[in-house]
């Protein structure tokens, strides 16, 4: 680290040596408390430790820059000033809060130590100075506590079980026959601090340090360290976060909420982080620290109530909060603490919200005129737009069980949206039934940042206790995780594993049934139905007019269609998947894979018949009975798609796909038949493959039976040649799969033409059309130039381009491919988003070679990847004409389209 | 076709418009025959249609360019004036021949038409002009039965019987009692004229054309024709000889071999095509034409004796062999033909030769001062060399069966070495039980162009009829098979599926030997032994000094040594190979698959306890088991290679396939090793792939269990460290499979380089060594910048990153590759020589990013390309360190790689 680099950032007293345009510096705490400061608004005072200082960190294996002890030592010195108090002073002692904080906020995921400077002789000095005992050691207890688990690294070896001071408290609190910790004296609680203590030294072997020195570098260290735990880490994956940014240190004088009943700690949010109602929303407890409200162990009452309790608090808290959405132009998710009415701030961020507080917010800002449109469109991510289409219950529709739809009981609707699914108790129990294909939902007193990975496996989560602002609710919020908190009907009984509500009792793996948006719990599995947007869109049960939540949609479309440059089309295969994609505004359909009609009713019997045919002659009997169906699919997909271009793949599963593979499968398929079972069997065999992604598909079909390529171009064209006939404008691209050779698609492409021309001529009439092919192998890319020649468009086939280019089977990579992505071998999961440095290369090699032989070109994307937002970002910078997605994602697609036309 | 373009050329009397330069407008043959007119041998007048004629003729749907027929009546003029004969005269008639001519010489393969000119009023006035009216009417019937075939395309339909005009002419000889054809009188003659055109008409629904000029076009478009007939194609696709050469046309005056017993045809080579010997060498009949020495009808005479019979005319033979041999500087295959004691030249063209005769000839050349070293070079195809390697008979060797090596007949021999294999009597047959994995012997009376593929499936050919120079022998000297032409001694009757050897009778799979140096042949399967080159080399039981060929092929590698930029290794996994390889003058292992010495004796044991173990604990157990196996490998081939690098490879293969696979064999090895059937079956499931190729194998396995990459390091350093101890050098690379990423090496090479460092100190001693990796998937490519980074060199796995490029599982392709590479929807199989456009431009991307980023990259090649002539060239343009290849191929490899400098 260069010397002269600051060691510390100071803030307080209207002063401060940083700003909010210092995240990278600063943290986003960091930032938040010095910016604060900056403009006037009440923040207890304090310094930041910059994040060049963690990443220096772990370069010198852990240590710490020269200069820094005596930079901290200044620093606190300009506290000690500020409030006169000293840090360690027995009779007027200054005490901090060490907190984290990382450029992106990580909730939860990091360390933080409150009350720090506490000793046996600086809590006397509190005590007196407070004249307010029973505050002092409930600090002092607060403190030891959360010392032992932070920084001490104290923990329960049994999972099911609590950490062993919880334990001891809990104990003490049931001697006391009290149920609340603001029900116990002080003696009960230096009692406590002292058994704390004593169990300290008994595990750890060694006595909790006195000296607030001491206290002071193990939390910094502390909080340094937590920047690589475990769950930070599997944090930063989840929402691609670097591992380099590091965190910052923020040491703050302590301001307390639990000095009493006229102190109060509390979160607010500018607006309703769940429907994003302008609002002034929030929750406070009175006489109580701000990890009480987090966590959740004690519900929360409404900001409301704050306005009868502390008139004025409230007044200012309101204007304050006012002023800092207006400040930063965003909605804004705030800690305050108010110690003896005097309200102070600790923290600012943009909040956190929901996709459909996202959307309302971002229009309603354009109309309160507080952002432009542009800002509005960067202001949602588009993943959250999902939410927006999520099913909602439909209580009329069928039960799968007896008793299923009771209503159990209700808590707060903390994640919009509806879910069903088995009951689990362990994030890790989540996980691994969510492996297996089960749906779950996730019931926990309360969740913790361990967690994590187990919310994103489940469906929902359903919490007994905790608020709108704990933790479940706001990373349910964050990940658009259907979540129900803070359910006081609830009672988990982990070790039985079993929960009760009411009169009702449910077992692990029983069906329960969450509705996110009203804070409904139901028993067992319901039925869903649409979305609001959805039955606006899709079903017309409801009018345009009357849904609030579809004009805001509308809207946001409305924007992004006008600002981006990429084309969205949709991957569908049948009519109805057409028509969903054309209600969503798709402008054609970028991939329609025959195949998947193959499987519909009896058809499967005519291709089985064609694999089994021993010639031609037999295999052009089988096709002329699929001939009608085929042209009866593409006709309907067509005259949905109106004059828009609707890209066909010819066949492109290896045929064995088509065939059974058990014998008593084949034994069963033989008679039904009417073939021998040998011969099916026989069949079975020569067209088993080792690695059938590399084997006989694609286009190598088509070469070896070309009457396959031949009957679904008729099909394509006779279809297209009926509608033009009917006075409409089909569009049909015809699009040959696993193309590696200008030949191959030459080969194919000359019998789609001959094709194409003897129906036209057949019918009388033209028939606009294209050919071209996928881009999915890394021969196709380098060739790319020759291709072309045959080619009018490309569509990159990202899901079997990631596969050979990375050498890597989808269907097999699960064994070790999370890991991977755990050790940071590969930055993110390829088949989620695009590998820029392998396929995204292999990608530009191809646009390049592409363009330069044929002028207008016209180049999509048709893998999973075209509905993902990072990956429409490169698509977009690649110069591509358009993305295909599942039908649901076009809404996602165009809005990611215009963010990356306006990050350009 | 440019209207400027001459359309024909014309040789005669001295002079030609052409010359030897010309060979891709005139063809091989066309240009011989110009150079030889203009140098002042006797060749009969003529012109030559060039070959952009012939790719007119296809540009425009078989029609010629206008102005053909009238340059081609101008031309003939000249041949008229020049010989004072017309064409078409009935007092005088001129006959030419029409044969076709491409730029390389494809023995047989397209058509020939000689007599042309004959009809029934031409016949009388040949008769009466040459005095002779039995040769007249033998060169009509000739004529006849030629163009019926040639051009009319008259067939058999029965494939075993002889086509309709031969069953004719047998049954005249029957009927007559005779036994050859010129024991048939010219009334005879005449009588079959007669029945073949009837027959013809019969069959045809035509007259047999009696216009000169409409047979002079029917037998130019046949020729023409031609060009694209399945054998011509399949012969182009054997030696890549590209399709759109063409062929030009050479219409010649004819001369007569079959005038009388003044005249002659024949074949010479200026040396002997079989040993390279420098010795007259060469073929003839007697009152015959020259169809008759090559398709082994007769079996002809050898040259010597013709001394006998025409003094004269050898005595001119003998000195136009050795001006002709001067002239080109070449060995020549010539054809001529004496009529009444007057030496005519028909041919002269670079001879086709053995691997031991091209050998010799350049080695001797150099010599002679014909040629230099670095001609020499290129004066031997590098696959020939395979030749000099190819095991002989072992008589004394243990048999097979009873009667087995018991000599049954001689013939010439026509192709070097030993072969055994089972009797197949159809072309077709071959190539079936080759594809099922059975070695066989092609047993012809004679061969045709028809039959080779057949030849090509084949270990050996064997005919009962024809010469040196018959097609049977020519094509297998060429395509370095072993070969035995003309046993009379032998009898096929191709309808039961027979053959009689004297007393012998062998049926259609039964096993039978020939020694294609000696021309014996025996019955049943014989074992063979080194041959002369490797008695020297690994069994030391010749000394150079006795070994005449061995002191050639030395003399060869020098200049090959002195002349090649790129290094050459070996791809071995077992000592005895890497002896093999360093005899072979290898320098260096480019690759040592680990995994293969995991298969020996009861190592598979231990490899089986660290799969199927449950924990880390587990694996570490059952690979110290291992390591002293592997380390005592280790040690032997860094021992044998002395200072030269061994590049070593870390475990590749998945893990299930040290497991069985069916139910069986599981059930067995749960016995042998004791544990449960359930927990290996569920191992062998959870270990199953749907795409192996791309699955957890290569690096990702030393990932996954970094313990294994850590036994691995540790025995290759514990051996290297060993041998320091004992004054040796050894030079251990160790290369890391299947790397994508940049982090992925660096995982590993932390753990090569730990286990080194630690391993080095605890032996007290440094050892040379170096980390790599192979380069086999198309992302490595892509980021091999990023790679270089942590990589000390580069090989290239073109197997893998064939495999990964163009989407094609070797395992599988197998299916349809094959039609691909005859449609011409791939250059070539890309598994025999490397796709330069497709896996080549990776290759070039990967090497242009590698030195970029590092400099002095060490980049070599171990995919079995390696040893692939044209691939090599390639690796050399690519600017590659060396190639790897198996042992036997270092050789080839080093020639290949001398030809590239050169070419280069």
């Amino acid at each position: 680290m260069a010397t002269k680099s600051r060691l510390t950032y100071s803030f307080g007293a209207s002063r401060a040596e940083g700003n909010a345009g210092m995240r990278e510096i600063l943290g986003g705490k960091g930032a938040g408390l010095h910016e604060m400061t900056r403009i006037g608004i009440p923040v207890p005072p304090g310094f930041t430790i910059p994040t060049a200082v963690c990443n220096y960190f772990y370069a010198h294996r852990r240590r710490y820059p020269s200069g820094l002890e005596n930079a901290v030592n200044l620093a606190l010195r300009k506290v000690e000033n500020n409030l006169g108090r000293r840090f360690g002073d027995a009779a007027n002692p200054l005490l901090v809060s060490v907190r984290s904080g990382a450029r992106e906020s990580m909730p939860g995921m990091m360390d933080t130590v409150l009350n720090l400077g506490l000793n046996d002789d600086t809590v006397a000095g509190l005590a007196a100075r407070t004249n307010n005992p029973r505050f002092a050691y409930d600090s002092y207890r607060r403190f030891v506590q959360m010392y032992a688990d932070v920084v001490l690294g104290l923990k329960s070896t049994d999972k099911a079980a609590a950490d062993p001071l919880t334990q001891i408290l809990d104990a003490k609190k049931a001697q006391r026959g009290v149920r609340l910790d603001n029900e116990l004296t002080a003696v009960d609680l230096r009692d406590l601090v002292r058994a704390y203590k004593r169990e300290i030294k008994a595990r750890l072997g060694k006595e909790f340090p006195a000296d607030p020195y001491e206290q002071l570098w193990g939390a910094i260290g502390a909080v340094f360290g937590s920047w690589h735990n475990d769950r930070a880490i599997a944090y930063r994956e989840l929402y691609h976060i670097p591992h380099h940014w590091g965190t910052a240190v923020n040491v703050q004088a302590m301001v307390f909420g639990n000095l009493g009943d006229h102190c109060a700690t509390g979160v607010t949010f500018t607006r309703d982080p769940s429907s994003g109602e302008k609002s002034f929303y929030g929750e406070f407890l009175l006489n109580a620290q701000g990890e009480d409200v987090v966590a959740g162990i004690r519900t929360p009452r409404t900001i409301g109530e704050l306005e009868q309790t502390m008139r004025k608090a409230f007044g200012e808290l309101r204007r304050v909060c006012r002023l800092l959405e207006k400040h930063f132009r965003e909605m804004q998710d705030i800690e305050f603490t108010i110690e003896n009415h005097k309200l102070w701030l600790l923290q600012t961020r943009t909040g956190k919200r929901t996709g459909f507080a996202a959307l309302r917010i971002a229009v309603d800002m354009v109309g309160e005129r507080i952002i432009n449109k542009q800002e509005a469109l960067l202001r949602v991510e588009p993943d959250q737009l999902n939410q927006l289409l999520r099913p909602i219950f439909d209580r009329q529709g069928k039960q799968r069980a007896e008793h299923a739809g009771d209503l159990l009981g209700r808590g707060l609707p903390a994640g919009p949206g509806a879910a069903s699914g088995r009951i689990v108790f362990h994030a890790e129990d989540a996980v691994a039934w969510n492996r297996r294909g089960e749906r779950v939902v996730l019931c926990r007193i309360e969740t913790s940042p361990d967690d994590i990975r187990g919310m994103d496996a489940a469906q929902g989560i359903l919490t007994a206790r905790g608020g709108m602002t704990s933790h479940a609710a706001l990373v349910a919020r964050q990940m658009g995780k259907v979540c129900i908190a803070g359910c006081e009907a609830l009672q988990i009984d982990y070790a039985v594993g079993k929960l009760n509500v009411g009169a009702s009792e449910l077992r692990e793996g029983d069906w329960i049934s969450i509705d996110g948006s009203s804070g409904e719990v139901f028993r067992g599995e319901i039925q869903t139905r649409p979305s609001e947007i959805l039955q606006v869109l899709l079903t017309h049960s409801l009018d345009k007019r009357q849904s609030k939540i579809y004009r805001q949609f509308a809207q946001l479309m409305k924007w992004a269609d006008q600002t981006r440059k990429l084309g969205v089309r949709t991957n569908a295969d049948q009519p109805d998947q057409a028509a969903i994609a054309k209600a969503f505004g798709s402008e054609g359909i970028g991939l329609c894979r025959t195949e998947h009609m193959f499987f519909q009713g009896d058809r499967i019997q005519a291709v089985r018949e064609m694999i089994l045919a021993d010639d031609e002659a037999g295999r052009r009997r089988a096709l002329a009975k699929l001939l009608p169906m085929q042209r009866q699919d593409f006709k309907a997909i067509l005259d949905i798609m109106g004059r828009l271009p609707v890209t066909i793949r010819t066949l492109d599963p290896p045929l064995h796909e088509f065939l059974p593979k058990t014998e008593a499968e084949i034994l069963e398929l033989a008679q039904v038949m009417g073939v021998a079972v040998a011969t099916l069997r026989h069949k079975v065999n020569v067209l088993q493959e080792f690695n059938p992604m590399l084997g006989h598909r694609g286009c190598r079909l088509g070469i070896s039976y070309p009457e396959i390529t031949e009957m679904q171009a008729q099909a394509i064209f006779e279809a297209a040649c009926e509608l033009r006939r009917e006075g409409k404008h089909p569009f049909p691209e015809v699009m040959i799969p696993l193309v590696g050779s200008r030949q191959e698609l030459r080969e194919q492409r000359l019998i789609v033409d001959r094709v194409a021309q003897r129906t036209m001529k057949a019918y009388g009439v033209k028939v606009h059309y294209a050919v071209g092919t996928m881009i999915e192998l890394p021969r196709a890319c380098m060739v790319a130039d020759e291709i072309a020649e045959e080619a009018e468009f490309f569509s990159f086939g990202t899901n079997d381009l990631t596969q050979t280019c990375l050498g890597l089977s989808r269907d097999d990579a699960g064994k070790f491919l999370p890991s991977y992505v755990l050790q940071g071998l590969l930055p993110d999961d390829p088949f989620v988003s695009i590998d820029r440095d392998g396929v995204g290369a292999l990608m530009r090699i191809a646009v390049a070679k592409g363009r330069q032989r044929r002028k207008g070109l016209e180049m999509g994307i048709c893998g999973e990847h075209g509905g993902e937002p990072r990956s429409i970002e490169f698509c977009h910078q690649l110069g591509l004409d358009y993305v295909s997605c599942s039908p649901y994602r076009v809404a996602i697609a165009k809005l990611a389209a215009a963010q990356a036309a306006l990050r350009k």
